[in-house]
Formats: structure tokens, C-alpha cells, sequence
């Protein structure tokens, strides 16, 4: 089986907002064994829609359409599925029902403007939407299904996953399977699966700025043999799997352990506390943050002498030393970490560049702080500073390098 | 003349990445007049790649590709092109030039990986890449004209920017043109639009978790006319034109006025002190934010009184004018921001929901609080809560509603 992915509206189609659809659904149906041709971003124009629409039916048995299904003039999805195969529009008591029952919850009637949503092609079948107003439909024509979700991703999501997925075959002999790593380079990755010489598996490597990310797409048996081989052979460096963040990792440690953080952060100007507070339930570990962006702040909120800020600059080991050390009593924490660098494009000196991070960590009788330079711009080096500041609690918590030995592998 | 871009990566199709060349390069040709067809995303795939890149020549006149020139197996841009055209691939004495340069920059010579990096399809152009290994090329074939660029957002800017932008023509009768809003809701603006009635200018509305932004498209004349009028039928609701962010128009605003400013943050857990800081400069007017996630970081850091949070509740706007007037305090600052609630999944009652936020700000002699309920997923709570802070800061510095009469418009 093959598919088609298709996303409409002006706004992901100029990039103003993250289409964010696609690529999920493309994981999904890849993991499933079906083959997804392409991924498709098309504006709200009729006719273009209907011609990446008949390239999509012609490639593939199965076009999954997002977005377009809302009130307005330039909603066009139920327009061109219906122009498409020659069948008329009409209103579905069904999508009715679900308007009435969303507008009920927020204490409200249907508004007028909302009509547009109740039409659909003849002959399809309506996908509830249980978070909003744009229902979905999906419709079969001969050897083809268009399936049509709404743009709004966790509308989107809900829909595919609660409606959609459970009616997909389940096709043998495809997996898809992402190991996440941070802190190796992706030449460094590259050699290493080299090494390892995979034959049956199909491996994809992607560098961001989160780390480097494995792809390995096979038969179910191999692709789990590979992914204990690379775990071994990566060791540490593997943080997660299939779409796991490190700030998700380290919740589930630190509340495995019982444990307690704070942060003070400068240069990263509160992204960390920020990724630790996206997990909900972080208020169980996560005691205070402080973002402590002048000398001053440093001072008055750390404890930090501004003499010795003169004396060793605020962008030091010192300086973040004592940043996670004061943080961590300020929260009355078990952990704290302290942040201090350079995050462009000014500000950057011969000795210090930009993208100069030091990083600490203290804890009830230790504490450890790094120098690193982080390139990219400034965007790029405040997220590379808390990739690296969550990793390094990880490993804390772990007890892995550098804070306890290398595993045995 | 039409076009068709498109970007491929199984790191940028599968979702992992954010494709963020596509929407760019879109924008950039819609505003010289250049007919955009649609855009597409295509992972490493051979076979994949030449299929679409057959629909993007049957349809367009242009096609630009993204992505797909590294150095591994897995980079297919070039062998896709050669073999779509029935050229050879051939070694380009200007690539290795501008490798060796790059390298040299690196203090180190051409690592051998790096050798695919120098063929190029017989009788294209390259493009230099000035910021990375990825030399592009212009291919011209009868009608036909084929552009290949790095995958890598910068690279891939600075070589269209540079390189292939000047060299495009500027069409007349098309220029685009972005408003964006925020405080209204989309079926409000949506609203005045309509009662406005353009006739000569494409419109195009979109809602995000930023606020609504209406796109404009037509000739040069009629759409800065529509702007106009939009502008001041929207009135204080504008914040910004064609991708400009509430933090960048604050910033301006605070270092006009001279003022600077501290933040106190609980459900939105440092994303403000994080948006704030990604202006660079932000050190001259952001003096310190303080994440107080605990009741007793409430206590120690801002000086509220644990009974009052006991009387009154962590999520009020007693506690989120305390939190704005004490880190205002704390900070030394002009201005103050204080902001708490609930922002889900859990911990929402009948009386006060999940999305429900106080925000306030305090001033030398005043202070500001509201309640407000948002919509959406934890992230999208933190995120419109920033938002809607970004907005009241930008109001008071404007000094209009709620901090001052409406304007005359």
C-alpha cells in the first residue's frame, strides 16, 4: 500500500507556521509498512490543490489530506475531494450533531458562520473532530481513499490516531525505529554504523541541533538486532527512542530518584526551565529558576560577589559554579545547575568566542562545571547550552561519564 | 513563471526536523511575482525524488531543491538531476576551491568523505556555499531551470539570497504582504475583512497560537492600500508586519523609552525570560526573571506571605500582582511581570480550569492584573500566556488600552 500526504493553508505553505501533520502522519504510516510517496504543502488555491491532488491519486492508493476543512471561503479540502471525483456536496447530520455538541461545552450556540461545516462529498464517511469544529471525512473511490483531518495538529492527531490508525492494515516486514544521541558528532555516528556494516536495514542519520538521530527502517527482527547492536556500540550517548526528549528522560529519573532541581541560567535566559516545566507534573521536582541576567541579579539573587565577577568575569567557571551552587540553597533543592556564557552575536572576545558555555551542576557534596563552545547563531547556542545541561543531569543521575564509570558493554 | 520547490531529507520528511527552506524560499518568489505551485517533501529516495521532481518540471517552469547535497550515500540531489536529464555527473574544479577554503578556515584539509561534494551535474552552474560543504548548482535545460541548495536553513538563505535572487526576475502586479495581530479572534477579523470588501487583492487569514495574521497579495498599489485600511480598522490590535515577533517590537519599544523590565513566572515556566532573551541586546533593558514554580520559591524569592497563597490561592491575581510588584523589586527594574496559573493537563477545578492565567505588571506607581482562560495543550497554554504578557507589555509602552484611551483612527 502507498500514500500521499497532503497539507493545505497559506500559512504553512509560507512557512509563517510549522506544518506539523505531515510528518507525523508519515511516521505512522511508515511504521505500519505502508510506503509514503511524498509529503505535499499546497495553498489555499482550488486549482492547485486539485493538482497536487491527482499527482497524490495517481502515485499512491491512499491521499491523506490536512487542513482546509474550516468555515471560511479559502477552506477548500470538501470543494476539490468532491470536484475531484465528480461527486456533489451535502449536509451531514452527523457533523451537525458534533458542531452542536463542541458549542454546548463552551456554553454556546452554533454561529452562522460555521454552516460551511456541515457539508461534506456524497458518499463519504464523517471523522468526528472531538476538540473543534472541523470534522473530517474519509471517502473511497475505486482503488483510491482521500482521508481529510483537520489542520490544527492536535485535532489532527486525535483524529488520526482515535479514527484512522485502527482501520490501517498492519503490513509485515516495515519498521521504523529513531535512536536519539547527543554529544558525538555525526561523522562520528556515520563511522560507527559503518563499522557495524548493516545489510538488511535500511539507516539514516540526521544532525540538529538536539544531537544525532539513527533512522532504521526493515523487517521487525532486524531493525530490533540493529537497534541492540547500535546501543551497544553507542553506549551513553543514546538518550532515547522513537521521538523521546532529554527533558522527558530526566523527569522520569529525577522522580525515579526522588530528587529536587533548581537553575540559575544566563545565557540561556530561562529555555531550560522553560523544556523542564513542558513536562507535566514538573512541579514535583522543580523547585525555582532563576534567570539572572545582569551582574546585579547574579549578586543580589546568588550570592555572587560582584567583586569576584570583576575579578574572573561573569563568564566563568567560577562565576557558574557558584551560580549552581546558589540556586541549588535558594531552592532548597537536592540539585542545582548553573549556566553562564556567551550567546551572540556580540559580546564575544578572542579568549571567550561566542558560543563560549560554561555549565554546573551541583549536589549535596559535590559540584562539577565545563567549558564548551557551541556554534551556530544565537538561537542555535542558547538550545545547544540546555541540550547539554540536561544531559549532563542525565548522566549525573545515571551515574554515568563524567560522573561514575563507563559502562560495562 | 511558476515554480515548485522541493525539499528532501528523511529527517525534514519524517517531521524530526522542521523544514524550514520551503515556507522561505515561497515568500521570497511570491513577492517578485513567481507563481508558486506547491511545495513537496521527499525522503532519500531515489525513485521518490524523480518522481516528484517529474511533476514539479510538468508543472512548473522552476523547480528549487533543498537538501540532499552532503557527502554520504544518502545525498541523491545530484544523481537525481543527472539522471532525470540524462547527463553525467562530473568533478568541478570551482567546489573543490571553495572546500578547500572552508576547510581552511577550520585549520584543517578536505576530509576524503567530503569527495561527492565536487560532482555536479555536466553543464550546471554552482553556487558557492560560504558557510558550509554544500555547493549548489543552476541547471538550464530547454524551458527548464533546475536550482540545488543545502539542506541547511543558513546555507541555504545565504545562497539564495546571494546568489539566486538577483538573478530572478521581479515580475509586476504581485507583492505580498503579512499583518499580524493579536487579542482578536480569528471569526473578528475575519469579520471587519469582509466589511471592507477588497476586490483587487487576494486575502488570506490564518489563526495561530501567536494571534491571527491576514495575508495580502495582489499589485504593489492595491495591496498597501488594504494595508492601510486594515491597519486602521485593526487599530491596536497591529503589532507587527511580515514576520515581525511581539518580542522584537517590545524590545524596540523598551529601549526607545529606556526602561527595563524583570519577570516573575510560574505556569509559563521561563518561556517569556526565554523569548525575551532571544532579542540580542536584551541584557541592556532585561535585568532578571524568576521562575518561582514552588509556593515557597513564591515565599523566599518574591516576598509573598505563604498564608496569603494559603488564603487566596497560588493561581490568583492577589499572588500574580504580589509576583509582579516583588521581582520588579528584586530586579531593580522599571517594570514588572508577574504571571501564574494552571496550565495543564492536570490540576484544573470547576472554578479556575486548566488555561486559566493571571498576568500582571507593575509599574513605579501603578499596577495591572487580568484573568484570562486559554485554550489548547499545555504548550499552547505557556505559549499564548507569553503572548498575551508580550501584548499587555507592548500596550503599556504604547500607552493604549488597557493603559490609556483608544487611539483616533
Amino acid at each position: 500500500m502507498r500514500a500521499f500526504i497532503m497539507s493545505t493553508g497559506d500559512e504553512v505553505f509560507l512557512g509563517e507556521v510549522e506544518e506539523k501533520n505531515g510528518g507525523f502522519i508519515a511516521k505512522e504510516l511508515i511504521s505500519r509498512g505502508i510506503d509514503v510517496i511524498a509529503r505535499a504543502v499546497v495553498e489555499d488555491n482550488l486549482e492547485k490543490i486539485l493538482g497536487v491532488l491527482d499527482f497524490g491519486l495517481k502515485s499512491a492508493e491512499l491521499v491523506i489530506i490536512t487542513g482546509g476543512l474550516g468555515p471560511t471561503h479559502d477552506d477548500l479540502t470538501r470543494e476539490a475531494v468532491a470536484s475531484y471525483f465528480g461527486v456533489n456536496l451535502e449536509i451531514r447530520e452527523e457533523a451537525r450533531e458534533w458542531l452542536v455538541k463542541f458549542f454546548d461545552k463552551l456554553g454556546r450556540g452554533v454561529p452562522p458562520l460555521q454552516d460551511r461545516q456541515l457539508f461534506f462529498p456524497q458518499g463519504s464517511e464523517i471523522i468526528p473532530n472531538e476538540l473543534g469544529t472541523a470534522c473530517g471525512f474519509i471517502l473511497e473511490k475505486g482503488e483510491n481513499i482521500v482521508i481529510a483531518l483537520s489542520g490544527v495538529p492536535w485535532e489532527a492527531e486525535r483524529m488520526f490516531t482515535k479514527y484512522v490508525l485502527p482501520r490501517l492494515p498492519r503490513l509485515e516486514g516495515n519498521t521504523l525505529k529513531r535512536i536519539h544521541t547527543t554529544g558525538l558528532r555525526e561523522a562520528e555516528v556515520y563511522a560507527k554504523v559503518k563499522e557495524l556494516g548493516f545489510q538488511d536495514v535500511k539507516v539514516g542519520i540526521c544532525a540538529s541541533p538536539s544531537g544525532v538521530t539513527i533512522y532504521l527502517r526493515g523487517g521487525e527482527e532486524e531493525v530490533s538486532e540493529a537497534v541492540n547492536l547500535l546501543k551497544k556500540v553507542l553506549d551513553t550517548y543514546v538518550y532515547g527512542e522513537d521521538g523521546e526528549t532529554l527533558e522527558e528522560i530526566v523527569a522520569e529519573l529525577l522522580q525515579k530518584r526522588g530528587l529536587t532541581l533548581s537553575t540559575a541560567e544566563s545565557c540561556s535566559g530561562g529555555l531550560l526551565s522553560h523544556r523542564l516545566t513542558n513536562i507535566s507534573g514538573s512541579s514535583r521536582y522543580f523547585r525555582c529558576g532563576v534567570v539572572s541576567y545582569s551582574n546585579e541579579a547574579k549578586g543580589s539573587l546568588l550570592g555572587i560577589p560582584i567583586s569576584l565577577i570583576r575579578d574572573v568575569g561573569a563568564v566563568s567557571a567560577e562565576v557558574a559554579e557558584r551560580m549552581a551552587k546558589g540556586v541549588r540553597s535558594l531552592g532548597g533543592s537536592d540539585i542545582g545547575i548553573g549556566i553562564t556564557g556567551i550567546a551572540g552575536p556580540t559580546g564575544g572576545t578572542r579568549e571567550k568566542p561566542v558560543g563560549t558555555v560554561y555549565i554546573s551542576l551541583a549536589w549535596d557534596d559535590g559540584t562539577y562545571v565545563e567549558k564548551n563552545v557551541f556554534p551556530g547563531n544565537r538561537e542555535m547556542v542558547k538550545f545547544r547550552t540546555t541540550q547539554r545541561a540536561l544531559d549532563l543531569l542525565r548522566r549525573f543521575l545515571l551515574g554515568v561519564v563524567p560522573f561514575g564509570q563507563e559502562r560495562d558493554s
